[in-house]
């Protein structure tokens, strides 16, 4: 059996103390936090569309970084061999998932025929490989963005044509995902936005959209796949503006548009910085609508404008999407899949692992520390005082709807000027770094 | 009667070639475009706390712009002297609307019983100045965000007291818009937002948002109160996020809350921009769902990160915010409030009125060319054709929600690869351009 | 001879009034401004990477638009088939000046040999075409970005190596350049910045940036080239830093580094504006400095945080170019290149003659108004004004250096409070709009 | 003696096990550290203007905090106050340092004499409070950006008048820290910048305040004053922009005007990140041109667009500048200045202290961790090999100025394709967070 990975054994847990660049200081997978191993509660995926057929290209340079898997002049010996190598990959770094697009994980085709008898041939040996490792599909999706013929969008594409072209993939890939137990499906609205408001009739395109949306739920009963359905938010680019701009927006439309009880969201740290919100922000956004599905592990850089998809390495973004995350019980059948990419110049195959073994032992210490913050009621306790005037009397009744302007009034006249109260930002900023760093 | 722009004669319409820095080159307020006056379509407002109250004020250094009307060191003739001088000047430059807050028109007072004593003479005042002139109220609203109670929100805050304060204040200016004839009445969320999520609870600042906000509704009509309410947002400053971060989101919000029956939006520029997206962008957003009641029309400085108020001078951005208008048959009870200050160093009195010129010329220049796009039919004809293909045929059944992702994977296998047509963005902005520089 | 836009004839000047999207409304090449034709003030050129080469990919999607001259399969004969497409773009377009790249006119080759083999027989037909035209090089430069090996940067690099081979092809541009008679030479520094600051060593690669620009001007002064050298400026993208930052660092880095004699600045608009500075602000730092010496004219998107080098379209920012240049009396051997591309989805092959009537018209309308604005007098008036307490005087004793710390004290003490005098930014808006929309 | 803070202690050193909010974690003033005690490492210094006299005011509301120092009206009474209770406060934290401007010390008049005559009173009780304390004035400053004169600027004001006024205060300033032992004088260009470019010079402006500047030099070495000269970088606010933009403009800029012997840089966190850099970053560009000075310790909110003063507790931030600093053999006269204030709704005095405390541990702690990478060589090894080609043969060659093209282009005509190698880059970033989290 061929090995793209000669060189790497299993990465092992070998604790905070090692200095091994291809061991775990933190994650340790059959480890109990908070009541659950950490496997369990981080369920960490592997992007295919970065780890295996990443090229390091970027808008001013072609590929950089040359793979053996990608080596065949045979476009499905190589999609074979890139097949392989990831689930060698999946199966020496310890992850239990992984996610791929249509495109990624087999060739396109001259026709959408051809192509999706490509996509058969692969996803057949997807089964077999999942079979063998137990390694199991987080979510699929398609790719509507890449082709020329999407570069006015899919969904809202002004020409039926596309937009059907994209509802074929979308029921391909809904198949395949359902033939090999995905847990989800994601819609990521690749070019669903406008380059130029001149051109363009939002309403009929968001009404297009959500048109779409609806034909894949009921695609989705018609063939039994109970999977839950994901929207992925992200502000811009390539388009100017995408329509799936933040949470907020996404909930607003899928509750404009009676989708609510069908989807739920798949935030990405990356994006959600793109649209101005801090990655926990967006998480939130989400969690207080019951809504927070799953997450793409990533990094943005602030100072710069793009989707860099740097392995997530920041360890109080880390802390502060698993406090979410635990404080709503967890993801569900969601996970944390890392949609990064080893940077330009990465041009070793052990940069591969290092970068998820970065990533993995960054949400795990902050898996750690959200647990113990959790356990010791730090912060919540903190906001259940702040907000304790509302849960009885006057606020009580407020919060019930029983008052009325002229109830307010009264109370302020009668109370006089209210005592504003410390909000202990700085005090509560001190906290987390020392449960950061320990101590 | 004491005069405060003695030098200042009543600003005429003198046409595109007059070199007169206090005269209109554009806007011409009888003059018939499409079917209205130019003083029908754009209902001009001015901000009396910027053109009045403003002071220069910076977080770097304190008041730079002394004003006569603000010489009196007794508060109340301070507050009287500036509506008299609001008056002149509205009458001078021969605008039809103003827009005040309470806390702009009258003193704070050491109790809210003084404060609304305060406010009750000033607004007698007001009502008979409104009566001699003719000028009316745009809208007014309630200032929640300046005293140091409202320091962490005034409906989000998370004492009762203070949102108790608040909606005494909102009580007193919901019934003072009603006296003075209001069109609107205005909700800008000043701190409603937060500093840090370690202390808030989202959730249960939005529920209390939306309660206070069905509190106003319920007291309006108590009142006989029927002016429009709007929520104007704006995504931060001076909170890291506001709760009203764009159209889109306060969208969500009303529709998630059960206020899209009661509140439009107010949609100014700069705030548009501070969410990253275009002024227009908004426009079109709050517009495409039937709720784009007013605007604030000002200007920020896309390289700045900060609300720059300045005065709309970009000839652009008017035209696509007329086109928005037009489209829609105009901002029913709304209009355009001058949401703009003269810079820090604009020490002349003059200055105003320039900077007020320069606003209304630019939009009525905007109204002018939009006139004539849409008389041509230029825009509607491209969007029209660009989306044809949903017209009939396959599209129309898409549209109608009778196909299948079968149907649509059918329909491509039978009709292989579409072709995409040019989105001609090029040629669309050198229209524009043609449109703007005449010819 | 193989002709590839068949349906295109010259475009003709037809005046403001035209309908004909193939027709300059304001480009009149012999017309009059202020002393000379508008096509020596404009020296407009094509830039080959884009309009010849640009494929419409972008890190989300391969290539868009399909070009007859890039249909063969053999790399030599699309070469010359694409050269001789550009030759009549730009002969029906009516520029004088085009720009290219080793790479963009040439294919990269399997050794340094086979590729300067390759550049020869390209650049032998360029001279025979360039003769046959009578179009000239504004300028040339090497691609030291695309290829693989120069992911970590060129003169940059760590690895002399690389460095060396970056050296290899400057050589050979300059040779190229001075064959065909290029009047300047361009430096961009497409990956000399870093990635991470954790591994670079910043002082060691500016020293390594500054000996290879000198052995540049060396080798250029052996072979006898005396056209002009350039920096073009640009702050991010691809590298998270760039050394070129914006203007004010490159003048810094040029007299830090000896070089102040031999280089000037190429000064893109697109570049400015992701340095947070407005383009006129860049160009107008060159050129106080006497360093401004070309002009990549194109146009970002504010709200977006890449270079999306769109073709140049605001009026606005072409007048307020235009100032500087006139004010500066040209651009001396530089030009106006239009470093700008049509978007993803102009797939007609007119799109491309569109995208750079309407950037021709934009400079040239903008030329009209700045002559205006100049020959008026109106901001050169303003100016001599503001500051004319330093023309007589103590500012005239203050410029002189002839004043103390002390001499300042005691006219301060002497003299009072001054009273400082309005900017009047408002009143310099407004005539700046006028001037624009005629009157 | 009257007491500010009754309830609060001399801050001691408790460990990272303590749980009061009111001791460090981690600074240990006398411990040592690579040879030198934390207190001579870090050398913290308290920002007058944000600690004693910041009143919470932001452009959307007057003062929130209510300071029992400021309670009196008559205002020399208030300054003195202030004073001792700046003493208290220093003492009880157990700073060494701290700086202030002019009129933060003391009130401004309505004359320059009358308020220099404020200013000597005052300082002789600061001198008096430094000589019982041992308290130490790490740097003043003039404001000269707060009073409406200063609207368009100090040194680069059009009016003559104007920069006198200016002058005087930096002449009183130079001679008060002289008075005092100040060990640096700082510059920062409060609104020495633009507003617009239509009625600016830029070039007149900049030789204005290069000739200021040396003004100053003159006057220091009149007077016998040796501290350091100083400048803070800052890009915008409140102006448009500023002259100072980044370390690499002001370094430009010493260079043009031979200011480069008499000045050094303070560097801000926040300004260099709306800089659009990194606060290592600015901090590097200044240390490799040896003109690291001083460092003003801060922090902003990179998703927000103006100047937060957030106090720093980013640990990344501490750690990435505190390496830079020990590489550089320390900060000389210069220090850690908490350029930073406590949020609007920090009500309670001991908020004050805890934001302080919080930022001295979070850089003890950046110190002790930058300290063990120095000391195990991990950074300087990593950069070290990567360069290594240019510590000999070709390389060292080249950086010799030894080469020309033609021999770089021998040499690859000689040796090939060089073999890219990779950057490491998320090998680094998972050592850092090894570092950073123990282990």
């Amino acid at each position: 059996m061929k090995t793209f990975f000669p060189k790497i054994n299993k990465i092992a847990y070998e604790g905070p103390d090692s200095r091994n660049p291809l061991a775990f200081k933190h994650y340790d997978p059959d480890a109990m936090v908070a009541g659950k191993t950490m496997r369990e509660h981080l369920r960490f995926s592997v992007a295919y569309w970065h780890t295996m057929k990443g090229t390091g290209a970027d808008p001013f340079g072609g590929g950089s970084l040359l793979r053996p898997w990608d080596a065949s002049e045979d476009p499905m010996t190589a999609a074979e061999d890139t097949l392989r190598a990831a689930f060698e990959f999946f199966t020496k770094l310890g992850v239990d998932y992984y996610c791929f697009h249509d495109r990624d994980i087999a060739p396109e085709g001259d026709t959408l025929a051809e192509a999706n008898r490509y996509l058969d041939r692969i996803t057949a040996l997807a089964g077999t490989l999942q079979a063998d490792t137990g390694i199991k599909l987080l979510w699929n999706t398609a790719n509507l963005f890449s082709h020329r013929r999407f570069s006015n969008g899919a969904a809202t594409n002004p020409d039926v044509a596309i937009t059907a072209y994209a509802g074929a993939q979308v029921k391909k890939m809904l198949e395949t995902g359902h033939a090999l137990g995905a847990e989800n499906y994601v819609f990521w609205g690749g070019r669903e936005g406008y380059a130029t408001l001149l051109n363009t009739d939002m309403k009929r395109e968001l009404d297009h959209l959500a048109r779409f949306l609806h034909m894949a739920v009921d695609h989705a009963r018609a063939i039994g796949f109970t999977g839950q359905f994901l929207i992925e938010p992200k502000p811009k680019e390539p388009t100017k503006h995408q329509y799936d701009f933040d949470s907020a927006t996404v909930i607003g439309f899928l509750r404009q548009y009676d989708l609510l009880d069908h989807f739920k969201l798949n935030i990405e740290a990356n994006h959600a910085t793109l649209a101005a919100h801090s990655f926990e922000h967006d998480l939130t956004m989400a969690s207080i609508n019951g809504l927070l599905g799953s997450v793409d592990a990533n990094r943005g850089d602030l100072l710069l404008g793009w989707d860099t998809d740097q392995f997530p390495t920041d360890l109080y973004s880390a802390l502060y999407a698993m406090l979410v995350i635990l404080e709503q019980g967890g993801l569900g059948s969601g996970g944390l899949n890392f949609d990064a990419k080893v940077r330009r110049d990465a041009f070793d195959l052990e940069d591969l692992f290092i970068a998820h073994i970065g990533g993995m032992d960054t949400f795990a210490y902050g898996l750690k520390v959200a647990a113990r913050l959790i356990e010791d009621g730090v912060l919540t306790d903190v906001r259940r005082k702040r907000y304790a005037s509302f849960d009885s009397g006057l606020g009580a009744e407020f919060e019930a709807g029983r008052l009325s302007l002229a109830d307010l009034e009264n109370y302020t006249l009668e109370n006089g000027e209210p005592i504003p109260v410390s909000g202990k930002q700085e005090l509560l900023e001190n906290i987390i770094n020392q449960y950061l760093i320990g101590g």
